[in-house]
């Protein structure tokens, strides 16, 4: 076991979801049985690296310095969904629901794992408020406790004073799903935002 | 293979979730492999269909004619929360969320399957609704189209021109959940459903 291979299977497992063994699994196929799919993948991360990044807008994945989302007319540039992850975004793009802008946080506030605001992309949102283009900004972030924490945070460090519209998404019963199998924060959400039918 | 042990094992297969298979596993169990586990079963049977059924007025599982919760005085009976099943009482109970009273439909209108309206427990509904205590229903069924299709009918049929509130329980991002596995009518939902924060 030479060093090079310990050091590219310490490199897999520093991936997220990658334990010893699969890193290893991984090494040995893209080394030994399969070294084409070695050099794919070598070829394929220089090409990302070297065209992909985060937008400098938004935060969301994107060719250019600007995503095709902050740049597209099309899209109402006055209300911002904040999102936790460029994969929140892109499940709000597939439903298709949403025809305003994002802002991609890349994580949440968790003060026992060492993530401050510090460590958020929340500097370009104030950045973005301060042109005062934005007229909403809707909080789409989970309703566990550091969503909560990042929520409240922003409210009180980021939006306070400026004159805008903020809302957070809704909490209920999930599409599809049985009372049977919700937990009580659900259920409580679901009882408290329920609406007149007439 | 007795007709007698046959029988057995249909009449376990007619159980909801058992297979042939694992009917014929339970069979063995009980009369060859276990055989007190049998006589047990027989007379908790026994005892359960003598004290136990469905409560005249809303149907959840009674020891009486009438259950304790359509007895409770601490109840508010003005209110009153309709659900598919009984095992979605028990979820709202747990949860503890709630402090009206119950209407369990045991079931949801579902032509295909041959379910209507005379299938479900709808006359009693009716009838509670009559003597004018009940000031709010709450439509707490899922939003699937089974689930849909029996607001709908219950409004139009069973509520149209009452003096009452009714209001549906709201859907939205689950406790916890993350928009990144949550499908498209539920972000729908969620954004639809977004609150003002201040």
């Amino acid at each position: 076991m030479t060093p090079q291979y310990q050091a590219l299977v310490q490199a897999l497992k520093r991936l997220p979801g990658l334990g010893y063994r699969s890193a290893e699994k991984v090494a040995l196929h893209l080394i030994v049985e399969n070294p084409d799919a070695g050099d794919d993948l070598v070829d394929c991360l220089k090409d990302a690296a070297a065209k992909l990044g985060a937008c400098d807008v938004c935060g969301n994945l994107s060719e250019g310095r600007i995503c095709s989302i902050c740049l597209s007319s099309e899209r109402d540039q006055s209300q911002v969904c904040v999102v936790e992850a460029v994969t929140d975004l892109f499940a709000m793009e597939r439903a298709g629901v949403f025809r305003g802008v994002y802002h991609v946080l890349h994580g949440k506030l968790a003060p026992v794992r060492g993530v401050g605001p510090d460590n958020l992309n929340l500097l370009t949102l104030s950045n973005r408020l301060a042109d005062g283009i934005i007229k909403e900004v809707i909080l789409a972030l989970g309703n566990d406790m550091e969503g909560e924490a990042t929520c409240y945070y922003i409210m009180q460090e980021i939006l306070h004073e400026l004159d805008l519209q903020v809302t957070r998404i809704g909490f209920g019963l999930p599409s599809g799903g049985a009372l049977t199998y919700a937990d009580e924060v659900t259920l409580r959400s679901s009882l408290e935002s329920r609406k007149s039918m007439v």
